[in-house]
């Protein structure tokens, strides 16, 4: 038998009650003036805010080949019967697929590509490897929509992230209108880390993946950082970007337009930042939700 | 015994097939020129798009007398038992209060204002009574929201109304933002009636006021009615109305911000319209769904 030291977590969570703790980490990593694809007051507005929005990331051409792409795996029975494919429970169609920088050959590609890769590496100030990534389709004529949730509460309690040092990437495949379900953030809310009541469930993913329970923000803390945040909502065309620091309160509504609301997600986490044993679960999630491979995207 | 004479259905639903129907009867039935509070233009809009907004048709002083009678109602444990309250299914929160015009002397008034009145005579070119009436509570934090339907579908099947001649207007109690489920209509959607297919089965309204089953819309038809005529999602603040013709094909999505979406719905009905047994339902809705008096608002 061995003996663990005992770790310092600076972010608590999954306790008998919810609390809140300001942010230990900076925002942007890199040191004043590292050179890189953000310019400085955009870098500066993410700071504060906790989002960049960059219209037109990936052209028409691109967006074509990655929503055939698309198409093609979500219409593979293979694919749909894999572990990584979450299915929408009122219409059994494909909602995410998990993975898929390795599962596809074009959206690995996209996962390297130094459009983003750049991005990453100038907000982490370091090199990067992908923590998760997945499509998100949200098909239309009544879809379901993510409910309020900081992901890095997740990936810390679930997934053993330390430190506040990774970001995400939405990428549209479709329009995002105000209708569709399109993502909503709280602007500044990434600033402080909310620690959700209750203690994990063993294979918590399964469920939460399709509905949130445990690391469900409660309603009165979302009052309380809607009323001192606001809410913000992005809309635009497919091909823009949507770059959003891991502690941000997020959400979307449901879609029952006709227009599906598709995107690719990507999280960059720093290589300094790998993940350990779970904060706040008995075990870690499978790898293709959290990954155990910290090797640095070249 | 006695024998019915066999009555033409101008709007054929709940076949075996979805249909569609050109619409059979003016959206404007006044004669022009007729005078009212909505101007020429405004009526030409409403005639074209089947809709027309009006900012502010109750100040914020009648506003806040309108919240304060909501809460009290909803307060209300007698109320929340009554079989007018329709609760919502995740939150067993009151959803809807139907024949509110009758429990409430505040509501009551309200159906009976000539700013209101007046401009239903208007449209429907004859004097009017409540066809309907209910206060609708979105409490935000995840409360669903209402599919795709034309109202005229559901009133013409399962109430028996038999024209094109009745008009809603709802009144936002909160305001209401692109991201809490407010209203959306497909602008021009009205001059089309869409036979829906399916028998309803009996006492369809226990369900169908939760979650649409029969007169619901196939994806194929929505998907042509969207391209045809776009979608247009209503916002304002409290106090402003959305007037929208009988057939208007709407719906609006959930609410998962903190922020309650609430309005009270009001249908007009033409007296020369009155409801007859229903045109493809075993037998009629319940009076508080659909009135059985036909008594005009004087």
């Amino acid at each position: 038998m061995t003996t663990a030291p005992i770790r310092t977590d600076l972010y608590p969570t999954r306790g008998a009650a919810e609390e809140t703790t300001p942010r230990q980490d900076p925002v942007v990593w890199s040191a004043p003036g590292t050179p890189g694809p953000i310019a400085a007051d955009d870098l500066s507005a993410f700071d504060r805010d906790g989002f960049l929005a960059v219209d037109q990331l990936v052209g028409p051409e691109e967006v074509a080949e990655l929503r055939a792409e698309m198409d093609r795996i979500t219409g593979d029975p293979r694919i749909k019967a894999d572990e990584r494919s979450i299915v929408e429970p009122r219409s059994q169609e494909i909602r995410s697929v998990f993975e898929i920088h390795r599962i596809s050959e074009v959206f690995g590609r996209l996962a390297s590509d130094p459009r983003l890769v750049e991005r990453a590496r100038q907000i982490l100030g370091s090199d990067v490897y992908i923590h998760q990534s997945r499509i998100n389709l949200k098909p239309g004529f009544g879809a379901s929509g993510f409910y309020w949730h900081s992901d890095f509460e997740t990936w810390h309690a679930e997934d053993g992230l330390p430190r506040m040092r990774a970001v995400s990437v939405s990428v549209a495949l479709t329009e995002n209108y105000p209708t569709n379900g399109s993502l909503m953030i709280m602007p500044g809310s990434h600033k402080t880390f909310l620690g959700c009541a209750g203690a994990t469930p063993k294979d918590n993913y399964k469920r939460s993946l399709q509905m949130q329970d445990a690391g469900t923000p409660s309603n009165e803390a979302l009052t309380s950082l809607a009323s001192d945040y606001g809410i913000r909502q992005f809309t635009g065309s497919a091909g823009s970007a949507t770059w959003f620091d891991c502690n941000c309160m997020h959400g979307s509504g449901d879609n029952i337009t006709p227009y599906a609301r598709s995107n690719v997600f990507l999280v960059f986490n720093s290589v300094e930042n790998a993940a350990e044993e779970p904060f706040a679960a008995p075990v870690p999630r499978p790898d293709f939700i959290g990954a155990r491979d910290f090797t640095p995207i070249r």
